[in-house]
């Protein structure tokens, strides 16, 4: 590898900048070389500002570029698949956002490919990245809960998003619950095993038109025995609800939301701190760069990803088995869930 | 009503002393006239210390007092509903512990007989007189949160009672989560429709062995479309774990635990705080002496009970069928739950 | 010492009222055996609340009354020394509440009545017993913060007492900061050697003109080089804030507010916490209570009070230096605050 | 102005690397065009990292660079003073690290040269641009406190500085102080009148011998009436503790430490939290660079600086009054510090 890892990112929007922002500037060891968008103008415009030499509106460009070592996949979920198929052909690493699909048959295509290629691929589970998550990470496996009984996770939303999304997302177990039971996992330190999924249209009834619930509480069943619980929202007025605990034999490590700023205005009223951070764009802005980091590192060490593709697909196996629950209101085995 | 409410307690054990203690020092206008427990020596104890000038082994005697004008029962859970039908028929006001009993044909029948005798019955939920659950409920009634969406409540005990105590329990969700069942709807302002729980036996094998489960996950669904989850666990080795939140369509309202003290060190090591409260004794000791206030409030001025046979009995429902739903893993409607 | 102690309450206002009903109803071993008030009336009404056998508007009936093993006294300042020095040649033991005098001759008259007697003096300052105060110096004691370099209490009332009152206090450092005072030495396990008192008029205009000062910033050194800052206000609208740190060469131990509940709301404009306990009659009411419980157990166990004539003593002569410091606007010594 | 400042940064020690990383990959509108540094190899060693064209021993090559559109001093603070005057004659605008000098002489003429060419100086007062700071003073000018009352910091550094540096820091309240006296000033919106400053030498004695004090309480007056205390520690073990409070006549706006995440271990030992951010590299790393977009954007669009010369000359007149203070003890009035 050379001493600096040039990327090609695929896809200008909202992610692909943050991405794109974080490699030309943060990261050490990295260099955006190219970057393609079927809407070319959104990647000239991000390429004007980080001084991206290369744009196109093919992604296949940056296939066959080989002074590119590595392509960070922001484009939309169901392209996904495909790209990874491609990039893993072309012997790129590959960083892509989640999920890989939400189709099992896509997945295991593609996931099959980088196998046989022997390129990285790395899953965008940012959260784990996350100083909070990471923190609660790091005490459980120093032992200080120590065996691990419940996984508890606040996960909700400051605004549900645009219907014509909702209608395409696989819904909230597929789109917005996938990121907790990544963190589940990782948290948990072990596998799920049965699924319960109780959802409930509660905020807009057009989502509910839609097909889709906004609120849910899941319940999971880990190989080790212990239990979890996940509930969801698509709005939350008080701003990105982000907590986590982990209960166990020996104790309880928890996080709480984080804040602007660390300050509390008291008056007649009471007592005031701001609301949390908004929404994952506030919230996880460093995780993103963390993630990032990680994934040029285990590119140019050539080590194992953080999170790779077998994690990728597990969340996904769990949302199909959360979105099975909850149609017919019972628990899900994994098992049933075939590929 | 005779200025001085004077009562005769059932049962000199630690939950009967608490009652007398307040009733005879803290509660204005109730005097305890009369003590009653099979151990005559426990009930001599405290009729010493509070000079109460009637003890006895025999509850009939204060059954049969024309003195006395309320009978609060703290004796064990099996001679509930049989004291409270007595005390009905003697015209006696009654404060019960609970739960009124596990059985719901015993139930109807105490609470038939209290119909009958126009007394008044209020059952031993002291949580709803917490100041946590107090302003909580009050928040939401003011419509701080808009429409509730959903009540999460951690409820974890510092330690498992004796083995032997767990085997005539009836179970983790009649003799633990039976106090959450009733926050549940206190907080939700809703009744129970449904409820999936999920038990496991992961803190002490005996317990297992025993028939009981000692960790558990409950999810509700309420008749106003809001959802409910529950965590419990036997033991929570930094003491009693006693949180809840209740999330709407406006916002959410939290409370935490309380603590000794609001002191923290700072150090080397980090930052440091007290743990909460031990436990219930040490917790609800103010919620203990508010609902004894609220009993006698309510008897004096002629008012409704807080808390009345029916919350009672509604929260032995929802345990019968979490009971039935961990037996048979599945989700188990109210309906189901015959009396 | 008889198995009960027998009180005589001198003073049926608001405090007389407080201790007579701790004693009457949550101490063990004491009892209330008489009060005198010269308004007769107030005195009477407590008596027939908790059923105090003798009434008096004299109390010399109560130094007289030789069942009376010791008296509280809860009268107005200017006459605490004159009883005081009155209670000791009767051999009554003597709770006093704070400030003993505000002139040291008539302190150090008292004093040497008391010693003379041989009786025990507790002085009211009340919230040594403080859960809070307790367990930072409890931490201290144990070596966990090493040596002690910074004392730094924040010590704010919701509002300003009548002017009449402000009038006759004997000023802000007498009447307010006396207790910071003492706190300080108990938190230092010091003496303090020198003050430089900074106040101004901000709160009420009216203040300033009755000769007083109603915010202050008052600099401490103590004799084992440790330093100590407290910050006064006669208004904060957000109720009673009270709180304090101590700031150590391996760490620092602080103590926050007290709140009614542990709830808070979060919504689109924050996230909000209750309002301090507001005064206090309701912040310190079980620490009346605990320095109530140590002097009856000093008295039946003859063991030393926790907090003696020597300690009231002490601040009013630091509220001197503060007096003094503000006027001359310069650093006063104790020493040059003569007897 | 060109669409981009051209910065030269002048010293390439721990904090000129600082403003060189921020301005090259994170301000907008602005470029490193040049890096020098007596020590040839530092500046070259950043100049690398960073790609900056031009690197050099001598700070008068960047003042003749017709390119340079600003200069960012970060050179020894002996040479500050200096280089202004110089900056400012070849007409480039100036950031400054504080202090400006220690001596007012140095100081005014540097000023005198800014005014006269008409150029940007602004000083490093970073923790203005901090989230903490920049909220309380938001509030107090939104008038949610009302009229200030009382300004309160609390500013205690992790570790003393090495004794070599001591030596020549100009003590404590020059060196690190100065921080906080012009924190006071931003906060109290007002001007400091007068200061007493009371040291002591606690942390380590080699500082004592050194002349200077490590531990320091100093009480403001500012010319609006409010009060102001400030509390110092040289070594604070649990790290850098940088909290603030403003109290006014209608409630207090308080800022807390920041901590690398938010999570909290509960365990037998009581519950925990992670120490504060070490030292001012990790708890204002965002302020060094929002800072520094401030001073671009003042630049770019011809506004005045946030923090101007005669800010960074105020808080040092505040220093020498409060080392005057300090040697007198006595309250020391800043007329009485002449220029």
């Amino acid at each position: 590898m050379s001493k600096i890892v040039n990327i090609g990112v695929i896809g200008a929007g909202r992610i692909g900048q943050v991405h794109a922002e974080n490699l030309a500037n943060r990261v050490s060891d990295a260099a955006v070389s190219a970057i393609a968008d079927m809407n070319l103008g959104a990647a000239q415009k991000i390429a004007g500002t980080l001084q991206i030499p290369t744009v196109t509106h093919n992604y296949h460009d940056l296939l066959d570029d080989k002074r590119i070592d590595a392509i960070v996949i922001c484009s939309s979920t169901d392209t996904h698949a495909q790209i990874i198929e491609e990039a893993a052909i072309a012997k790129k690493h590959i960083f892509c956002e989640k999920p890989v699909d939400l189709a099992l048959p896509k997945i295991d295509r593609a996931l099959a490919a980088v196998k046989r290629a022997e390129v990285k691929l790395q899953v965008g589970f940012n959260r784990r990245f996350d100083t909070n998550a990471a923190a609660i990470r790091e005490q459980i496996a120093a032992g200080k809960i120590g065996q691990v009984h419940l996984v508890r996770i606040v996960s909700r939303d400051p605004a549900p998003p645009p219907l014509e999304y909702v209608r395409v997302s696989g819904g909230l177990f597929l789109d917005m619950t996938i990121h907790d039971f990544d963190m589940a996992r990782f948290l948990a330190g072990s596998e799920v095993t049965e699924v319960f999924a109780a959802g409930a249209n509660l905020v807009d009834p057009q989502i509910g038109a839609a097909g889709d619930v906004d609120t849910a509480v899941i319940t999971l069943r880990f190989a080790n025995g212990a239990m979890g619980v996940i509930d969801n929202s698509r709005k939350a007025v008080y701003g990105y609800d982000q907590r986590m605990e982990v209960f166990g034999s020996m104790g309880a490590v928890e996080a709480g939301n984080r804040t602007p700023n660390a300050v509390y205005l008291s008056n007649d009223g009471g007592v005031h701190y701001a609301k949390p951070l908004y929404f994952f764009m506030e919230r996880y802005v460093e995780s993103f760069l963390a993630e990032m980091r990680a994934f040029i590192a285990a590119v140019k060490e050539d080590r194992p990803v953080l999170v790779g593709g077998d994690d990728g697909r597990m969340a996904v196996v769990i949302g199909l088995a959360a979105h099975k629950s909850h149609k017919e209101n019972r628990p899900v085995k994994l098992s049933e869930i075939s590929g």
